[in-house]
């Protein structure tokens, strides 16, 4: 970035908010996507408002580029700055700015980190439901920008589903504050649901206020050995017709051994075996029984080898370990990430397909299943070898995914469940995105930001 | 219309779906609405995805403006055709086209009225929660479009939230297939949700997959007399704290008079209350104790003076009548409806600051207020008097509406709650949504629909 811009983008945010660290490229220039090269022209702390405004319309008016950035810890490069670009981090604006005691709502500045908030509402005897591996960095406003979904969406839904209200500033500079946290507001576009996903290409999150809700009474979990893939969801019936389960994951030995090298733990039990479940359920609204009878019906049809329920919230956690643990387990092995989705009801058809295709295009890779299979999400990640250098590894995959993607629009999916589109999938949108939808996508984002400054590149 | 274009048109959605009787402009070119003149150019039964596409494209192509028309049971003039416009109702596409058992969801064409819907969840074990007076006329099309709230958002939300894929038409003839029933699908923007509250303007509803949810276990109704409005919300918490509620609505002692007199019934109790507010919770999930307690409790704070809770399914629907048959009672009154909202902690301020303009403004007329208090929703009724003509009626009230809208703004409101903005609200819109996110919406609109034939004049 020229030196003379550079002083006057001091001059609009405060001197004391450009960094220009040696570990700004880094640090500030890129996500947990470890596949691009990061460049940033310059990195900005948002301090507030009126700050974000002054600089998106200093960055409008000299056509600049502008990539938002919370807890980088986006895993399809929404958040890399490749090409000059001013990141804006929201590191610093993590107010929690009020909360309603009546509604039960809270509004918070978009820097909030995940744990934060759910500290917070957990202080005030409430609960935020939204929960993922990485919400100790990852920040609401990246959670917003992503939709970000995880563990508890069978209960309550993805991130979209809080939401009562944002602010947002525009590329004109313009603040809107959408919806304003009502129940009831018919009138018109709901350009908060739009910009929810939208990945900061139609303009960046201030603030949100978001709904919390009452915390789970007896929360219990279990884990249970799966001998084949194909049982997964008939297991999910089993329980789900007696139990109300707030989460229904899966993952396979290969995940398990990996997590147990990784953090030292033992196997959860003696039996190993192909594939584990692990479900959460609220034992103070079911009673214990209703699980025992799902257990015991899975294990008489030969759904379920072996199991163990959590019997303190300690022993609770623990069993959670052995799933959030994995992303972090594999991470050494610098995973290319599948993050995929089908409706629930055709996952049996959708794992046996994506099992025969990736079986017979990558025998010389470690494939590393898991997922919040009872939302019809699937992390499918390939492992690099030892020797196999990062750019060869990255294009080996994108061939095979091509043809694993091809299985999703077969299946009627979705590219990216949660992990949203960003720099990695960006090509592959087309897959689940019709050619009309992708038109109509670039002529919204055109209405927004006709000058492409925000967060371009990413997304369409 | 022209003769020449009406043959066309015959040619092209087939002659036996143009409708040209007597009662067309009566009956197709209005809603609920008496406000407005239908004046329309044709009536046209969709049939099938292909045909409405075909019309959309032949619309587009002659420039022909197109209304929507579902169940015509709108508030806002959003279905009515005043000016030659073809209006496409949706009556004849009305197919239940499939169900799915795992998912519990079911894919139905727009035309299915809402209490077909209810039925055909009741008769698989299951509930659509989504509620109101006009359910057995309005179509699914129609409630998406206007994302139609009622009686029980407070436990199961909107539509919006019951809708998990929506298949679409939009100006060029384009079929957009939004979402596709998945749980978790992080590709950008969701136009699902673009479309849902669009009010036709952006593109016609030919299909939804819905959610269906578990059926409530014992629903109970408790009717309650409260001696001042400024109570309402009081006596709200009370219960929240204590049951789990699906509905909480309030009205006053006309509504009520209004109701006895158009249907007959007698009183609920021997006292007389200037305002009654109902409540419905799930008494399997509560147990009656926990209501009693509340009730007692409002009851020795002299928040409430007299009350009944519904002992069977028979005379719970007994309670409901006398909130779900206000609408009806006083529409012979060409009631002037204000159905506005603001934030459920700013309830009792708001409605102290409406009664106040209201009485000052209103000496002549008859209020009457009623409405889903619980969700922030206010529905305030100004009853025409019989000597007045309506031309005169509407000046007058859209005069102190200004005044009324003010406070909504004030309050940081919405000038139309869940009957949508159509021709009625559009001049109010600017009260509660900003000129930045009106000069958005029609830059979207734009986007969508660059010839202006979807709805036309509606919502912006």
């Amino acid at each position: 970035m020229r030196q003379s811009l550079l002083a006057e983008l001091a001059n609009v945010v405060g001197e004391e908010n450009l960094y220009t660290g040696a570990d700004a490229s880094d640090k500030y220039g890129q996500d947990w996507t470890r596949f691009f090269k990061p460049n940033p022209g310059a990195v900005v702390f948002a301090r507030n408002a009126d700050q974000v405004v002054r600089l998106v319309g200093f960055a409008n008016e000299h056509e600049l580029a502008l990539v938002p950035s919370g807890g980088r810890t986006g895993l399809s490069g929404g958040a890399v700055a490749e090409r000059d670009e001013i990141v804006v981090s929201f590191d610093k604006m993590n107010r929690i700015l009020a909360f309603d005691e009546v509604e039960n709502s809270v509004t918070v500045e978009a820097g909030v980190i995940t744990a934060e908030l759910q500290r917070y509402a957990s202080d005030k005897g409430l609960f935020y439901p939204v929960d993922f591996a990485s919400s100790g960095s990852s920040q609401i406003g990246g959670n917003i920008a992503t939709n970000a979904g995880g563990i508890r969406v069978l209960r309550y839904g993805l991130t979209r589903d809080q939401i009562t209200g944002l602010e947002v500033v525009t590329r004109s500079g313009q603040r809107l504050a959408l919806n304003r946290g009502l129940v009831k507001n018919a009138t018109g576009y709901d350009f908060r649901h739009l910009f929810i996903g939208s990945e900061g290409t139609l303009g960046f999150i201030l603030e949100a206020t978001i709904r919390l809700v009452s915390p789970p009474g007896d929360p219990a979990v279990i884990l249970m050995a799966l001998p084949a893939m194909e049982e997964v969801m008939n297991v999910f019936s089993a329980f789900r017709s007696r139990l109300p389960l707030t989460a229904y994951e899966f993952f396979s030995e290969e995940a398990l051994l990996h997590v147990m090298s990784h953090t030292g733990v033992s196997r959860p039990f003696a039996t190993k075996a192909g594939y584990y479940a692990l479900l959460e359920f609220d034992r103070a609204a079911a009673g214990a029984a209703s699980a025992t009878e799902a257990f015991a019906s899975c294990v008489e049809k030969g759904l379920v080898s072996d199991g163990v329920i959590s019997q303190s919230e300690q022993q609770r956690g623990n069993l959670w370990r052995y799933r959030e643990d994995i992303s972090a387990s594999i991470t050494p092995f610098t995973p290319y990430k599948n993050d995929i989705s089908v409706r629930v009801s055709s996952v049996p058809g959708f794992l046996k397909a994506v099992q025969e295709e990736v079986g017979r295009r990558y025998p010389d890779f470690e494939i590393v299943w898991f997922g919040h299979i009872g939302d019809g999400n699937l992390h499918l990640n390939i492992l690099k070898p030892g020797d196999w250098d990062v750019e060869t590894f990255k294009r080996k995959c994108e061939g095979v995914s091509e043809s694993v993607m091809a299985i999703v629009a077969r299946f009627e999916g979705s590219v990216s469940a949660e992990h949203g589109v960003g720099l990695l999938k960006r090509d592959q949108l087309g897959f689940t995105r019709s050619e009309a939808e992708i038109a109509l996508m670039r002529a919204v984002k055109k209405a927004f930001d006709p000058n492409n400054i925000m967060n371009p590149g990413k997304l369409i």
